[in-house]
């Protein structure tokens, strides 16, 4: 197997807790616009779940590629029009950076420290430079860059998505490893000639989870957490 | 005046002493290469002399944009031709790779860990981004991203460097100031419409230096160096 240079990590669920974040961010803006009855994790899967079709319609060329802030904004204003609330365009624009606010797992500090000693490591998120750069500072979460769908300008699972990064970094795609929780993210990075490490978030959808609780392909690793991960690439 | 929220910073000459790095480099590359009578420090001087015109042939349209360690790596070859030097491809990709393990000035990680206590910063260079980020790595700079032309894919001083960057950051070109010592890349940048700081480099040529010995415009900000420059940003 080609020795692995650099590892790049899907973020939304992999490195970060989006769903906590976004339910946190959601509570107080709620109460403020006199809806305390909705729910703040079922809004929070509702915002996500807007967050795959809006891509597609980059993906699919009948939108130039925009970046993912500018999609969370107007995902979220239907989502929330859906549920009968309207709240002033500038209370939007703060709870839309609630996505730049994101927690790491407990594990993913430690893990990445100990990780980029031996590798570079960076991102490979379908989030804009910003929101990632703005998370990782928050965080205190250290990336060798801020890489990603902006940088390459298109979204995965698109091939190019991963290939372009292997080419920013001078390597090739087998040098390259796609860090992710999720097996379709995986398949695409293979599929693409990236090497592939799972790793279980069975939290990310709260407690009633049901896809990627087991690693579906045989990956190259599979591992419980980052520090898990830097164990068994003797890190 | 406008409120800057980012700080973009020059990096070759402005961050780093590219030219101490490269003939630190060349020395013992001329040493094994038979020719100790070469001067590494006119020879770093060659090299960089080659640098705008190549980038200017991306920037007049006669190329597309090509990342500068393939440019570099051109240049180095053409550089040492003309001095009657031949080395291995591979030597003299290991050579190129000098430009990503430069040092910088003495002030330099102290005044951007106070920097980016109070704005998001980050290189706004025409060095590629694992150029860029290796650099980071190897000496400690606390980038929050790297940008850059890769990024942008426009070279300074073309207008796009500048304002696609800004953008990419969510702020207008007001609330973004560049920091550099070369009065030609502020010149384009304020035209542009950023904010402008010079700092003073007068040993970045060497003891011979001629340009960029005083602020030639009346800049934002003139400073001696970058913890300077987070004093009188009161960082």
């Amino acid at each position: 197997m080609t020795a692995v240079k650099a590892l790049v990590f899907d973020t939304f669920g992999t490195v970060v807790d989006w769903r906590s974040g976004i339910a946190r961010a959601l509570a107080p803006f709620l109460v403020a616009h006199g809806r305390p009855d909705l729910d703040p994790f079922a809004l929070a899967d509702a915002w996500r779940r807007r967050y795959q079709p809006a891509m597609e319609e980059c993906r699919a060329g009948r939108r130039p590629f925009t970046r993912l802030d500018v999609l969370h904004r107007e995902n979220l204003e239907t989502m929330l029009a859906d549920h009968g609330v309207s709240a002033a365009a500038a209370d939007l624009d703060a709870l839309n950076l609630a996505w730049h606010a994101l927690d790491p797992w407990p594990d993913v500090i430690l893990g990445l420290h100990r990780l980029r000693r031996k590798f570079f490591v960076a991102p490979l998120s379908n989030g804009n430079i910003l929101l990632l750069a703005n998370m990782a500072k928050r965080a205190g979460i250290p990336w060798d860059a801020i890489l990603g769908a902006e940088t390459v300008q298109a979204y995965k699972p698109q091939p190019e998505a991963y290939t372009r990064t292997a080419e920013i970094l001078g390597i090739t795609p087998a040098e390259l490893c796609l860090v992710a929780a999720h097996n379709g993210d995986l398949r695409a990075a293979r599929a693409a000639g990236l090497a592939t490490a799972f790793v279980f978030r069975r939290a990310e959808h709260g407690p009633g989870q049901a896809t990627d609780m087991t690693a579906e392909d045989p990956w190259d690793w599979v591992c419980q957490d980052f520090v898990d991960l830097a164990k068994q690439l003797d890190c």
